[in-house]
């Protein structure tokens, strides 16, 4: 354990440990501290195993709809897409030509880290951890003499290995496998896992390490990869090359083709550039990685260059569902409040990265803005790629599906599909909401912090002693959550409980046991410091009126209309809703009229609809008329709108989050 | 000439021949009418030798910049870009390897056909004869045995020929190789030329003839092109096999592999299909090649289908600038009323497209609504492509250039680049320009017809008697078209002169010698019939007012916004009219305020433009915020809108087509 490096401290490292390391096994206690010199960290990471998410709330029936159903689909689509195949013809076991993407690994290491994850918080699930017995046995058969493990390149094309470092992936198949086994390490013992991850980084550090060639990959991963491995293991030379692969870029070693450069992030040096820009998924790892290195090497500026490109994307290019990246066209970020919802590509793995790197800035900092991004995209942009039943998902998530849609292709499907010939995003989500838990809630020095509310359970150490906290709520729902202090709190001197005040909340009210308190939100978090009897119930109320939500006056695809939104939650018309016949693009939203919020029992898994009066929009007007537009609206109706996360469930049809204002009677 | 088939009856073939069929030489007169039994034609055209379009008018200028400027930078670049180095090679006679696109014959083919239309109007350029013969010279030697003509696939993948109808082009490259001969053919005698189109176009029989294969090429021209040289040659298997070709899509032959069969309008056959659909260019030029099929067979259903999906494109999917085409991905037509300004792709090759199609719809039909379509496109969409000074070309045209835009490919361009990769559209520009006096009138059995007003002199047979028309008119600019009879116009009875009133026009007047006379508009056209004296002039009195345009309440991506027009002229905001510092996007026009049209003399081709009053509004709000918006304005300014073919010919910077109405004070 000598290379181990944890930390429970605050300038300890704690960047992406969804579970802190936990050499011990899955559920064990977080390890001794090690933190280094020049780490920064303002906040730690619980591991899985310390938060149980209760199935009841509506996180952790997500996280049990993952195991139950995301993670099994997940299963038998590997191996009936023939990514199971490709790596045992690699390992020499099978005729299978070569099937699916040359990536396609990444699909089958990135549902192995959501198993682990999943094993780590609910073991024994022997199907699943079946799954993951014959994965890592068969990634340790396919793994060639040098360490080198990438079944396209050992069975399709092996004179191509390292030949082309703009498309190849190599590096970042490398680094979901990477991954894969820093899950395993930190929730549970997988030690022939992490012996494979680390031969493979072993190879990588050799070839682009400071003696070897001057590459990078086209699509980042492999930087916050190295970083968790190095978090891990304690191995600098994995901080290292990571740092190098960052520093890299920016000096045209990608991009020359048609492309280009700002595709690949590699139209600036990483600490100069300014914007988001190209691929959004690639651009979002990339911004994940930086943020582990600064954090891990004390790297000051390049941590500025990370949040001052926070700036940049969530004030200028996010959806209101928290997703990114407006263009289909090389499924890249747009221009600066270039935000069509219909054309949206809102690729399902640009949110997740999204909240992956909002993590990481969390932790470092302890800033409420990032979890306020991560609870939106949670509960939206990533939710609603999976189908009520988990087993579908969609990769773009428009925030307008238009009446007369004729999307058939992957990338603009009308309805989720179960698969996908490029299905990065399934497996994404399902390491997503396998890991859930971890994000909850961290611990600093001072006390807890709970980010995101939802019914759950959490232990964790305070001063030493162990602390555990009983959350109660039926958030998103309602935003009355009750904590109750147990465990050997009282053992533990004063501490700060911190809990956040999402930014979409106006009033709110604190109680702690029978008495109201006054507390003022600071940055974002009331925080309540005492020494704690068990048994003390805290109870934070937020106000949950439903919400118009405008967008700035330059985004102007969506002059003149309103997002309905009520809690975390972002709502939308559907055409299910809509009396037939009824045109969605010709609902207005009548701007005077009260908006409620109503139960509802027929629509699985939404308690809460809005209700709404609109009217409808005159549509017999030319394309093209002279004269101001002059609306004329005439018949009344009552609008539904459902929680976006839902769409499409019901029956195919449009859809639209931002909604008109009528702007006549 | 037996197998001649021309005409100068109501009935008779006419498409598209932007000259009438001249087989005696430029300038010479429109041949005998032998019209097929079965055509459809209610109008007749004019030869480009018919029609003197004068240079101090904006459209003769335009005609005269392309002959000055763009066609020579066109030879200029063929040679430098090794387009012609390509047939070369393909003749046997150099060792260039193939360079550029594959299907870069096309690009030579386009400017050798906008060379012969543009000495059959004016002959004499020496520089432009050389051209015409070294290539009709080349392309004769590099002719293969077999009649084959296509230099990739003689030079660069001969295994390939005829082997991938999707994407080859192999189709599409002979459509532009015969529509250049038919142009020869029209606009002066080119047998050589002629000859080599027929031979390939012979081979193209006994290939894919009614005895060949059921194939059909991925990129539609040759539907069009075959049509052409059926009406120029009269032989009835060219007729036959762009028939042949129609009637082949929609049975599953293309898009197999991700592009989908949509993209190549192959979802459906031809006379069901519903929706314009898919790549812009490649519907445009088969909606061209259904009309001319129609028209020369009498195949009303087909003509039915072609006018049924104008009403799809023109009623959901074209922009007010008359551009086609609203997704960058795939370059393809979006939903209905999916039209972004700022994403817009707009392809200029779209915009010519489109015109041709409008002109064989007009001369089948008579309908003023396709003479309207062709205004808006050639004074906007088709206009703006080219830079002042004719060197520069737009591949994509957007209606809003973003502030901060990051465009540096050649398809989201924020200048006008001189030349491109893919130069489809340069020498696209190129042939327009040059045939542009052949579309400004045509003939019918009783009278003349005038569709697009300028600068000219037309001479035009009516009841076999040669009259003469001299347009005087400073149009667009000013709405007052003078138009003097002259010729044997009063030997030829009583005739009609019908003359266009703009859709754009709600109030024009209309005089004959001293006498205003009451002239009502019957389906667009003001018909005057009478005995016309020689020396007797018509003025059309068009009102212009400044017109504030609104679009479609289901156009949501310009909602609260209007576009200024002028006449048959779009308007835009330029940023280099606006103070240093001002964000283009916080711009509001003023609702109630006037606007004027001011002569402006430092603005080089623009003499009128636009004033108005602005209001800037509050750009300090955060992306999202709760409350409906109410946007705050405040500094007053004054707005100077310009033409929108003219913008980009100053400084590069932002632009916008489409003007947020200010909502408050």
């Amino acid at each position: 354990m000598t290379e181990q490096k944890l930390s429970d401290t605050q300038t300890g490292p704690g960047m992406d440990r969804a579970a802190e390391p936990a050499p011990s096994g899955p559920g064990g206690p977080a390890g001794p501290a090690v933190p280094g010199p020049e780490a920064i960290a303002a906040l730690r990471p619980l591991g899985v195993d310390q938060v149980r998410l209760h199935p009841e709330g509506l996180l952790g029936g997500w996280r049990r709809r993952n195991a139950e159903d995301t993670l099994p689909h997940c299963v038998d689509n590997l191996r009936g897409s023939g990514n199971i195949g490709n790596l045992q013809a690699a390992a020499g076991e099978g005729e299978q030509p070569f099937t699916g993407m040359w990536f396609a690994d990444s699909d089958v290491h990135k549902t192995l880290e959501a198993a682990l994850w999943e094993l780590g918080t609910s073991p024994g699930d022997a199907s699943l951890e079946a799954f993951v017995e014959d994965t890592v046995a068969l990634l340790a058969r396919a793994q060639q003499a040098d360490g080198y493990l990438n079944s396209y390149f050992t069975v399709a094309a092996p004179e191509e290995r390292w030949r082309r470092p703009d498309w190849a992936h190599e590096l970042y198949c490398a680094g979901h496998l990477i991954q894969a086994a820093v899950a395993g390490g930190r929730a549970g013992a997988q030690p022939v896992l992490l012996s494979v991850a680390r031969r493979f980084a072993d190879l990588l550090v050799e070839r682009f390490g400071p003696d070897g060639v001057e590459e990078v990959c086209g699509h980042p991963e492999i930087e916050t990869a190295l970083a968790e491995l190095y978090r891990l293991t304690g191995h600098r030379p994995y901080l290292d090359l990571a740092r190098r692969f960052l520093d890299l870029r920016g000096h045209g070693l990608l991009g020359r083709g048609r492309f280009g450069p700002r595709y690949h992030q590699d139209h600036q040096p990483v600490r100069e550039v300014r914007e988001v820009a190209g691929h959004a998924v690639r651009q979002l790892y990339l911004l994940a990685g930086m943020v582990d290195v600064a954090v891990e090497t004390g790297d000051l500026p390049l941590l500025d260059a990370a949040e001052r490109l926070w700036v940049d994307a969530f004030h200028t290019r996010t959806y209101v569902t928290g997703a990114h990246g407006s263009r289909h066209r090389d499924e890249a970020y747009g221009d600066p409040y270039e935000l069509p919802p219909d054309r949206a590509y809102a690729e399902t793995c640009a949110a997740i990265a999204s909240f992956q790197w909002n993590w990481r800035l969390l932790l470092a900092t302890g800033r409420a803005r990032y979890a306020d991004e991560m609870e939106r995209a949670v509960y939206n942009a990533v939710a609603a790629a999976v189908s009520a039943d988990g087993r579908r998902f969609f990769y773009s998530n428009p925030l307008h599906l238009r009446t007369g849609h004729a999307g058939s292709g992957e990338e603009e499907a009308a309805r989720r599909l179960p698969w996908y010939s490029c299905a990065c995003c399934p497996p994404n989500i399902a390491r997503l909401m396998a890991s859930l838990p971890g994000y909850l809630a961290t611990a600093d020095e001072g006390g807890l912090q709970v980010h995101l509310y939802g019914e759950a359970t959490l232990t964790a150490a305070v001063a030493g002693r162990p602390v555990r906290l009983e959350m109660r709520t039926d958030y998103p729902w309602q935003g009355r959550v009750e904590l109750t202090v147990g465990g050997e709190a009282g053992q533990s001197g004063p501490w700060t409980l911190a809990l956040r005040v999402p930014s979409w909340c106006e009033a709110y009210s604190v109680s702690v046991g029978e008495e109201t308190v006054r507390a003022p939100a600071a940055d974002g978090y009331v925080r309540l410091t005492r020494v704690w009897t068990p048994g003390t119930t805290v109870v934070l109320d937020l106000d949950m009126p439903v919400r118009q939500v405008s967008a700035h006056p330059r985004v102007d695809a969506v002059r003149g209309c309103v997002t309905l939104a009520r809690g975390p939650l972002v709502y939308c018309l559907e055409q299910a809703d809509l009396p037939p016949g009824v045109v969605l693009e010709d609902v207005r939203l009548a701007p005077a009229a009260p908006i409620t919020a109503a139960h509802r029992d027929d629509l699985p898994g939404a308690p809460v609809v809005l209700s709404a009066r609109g009217v409808l929009a005159d549509a017999h007007d030319p394309l093209y008329t002279s004269g101001a537009s002059r609306e004329r609206t005439n018949t009344p109706l009552t609008l539904t709108a459902v929680p976006y996360f839902l769409w499409g469930n019901r029956t195919e049809g449009p859809m639209r989050v931002w909604i008109p204002l009528a702007t006549t009677g």
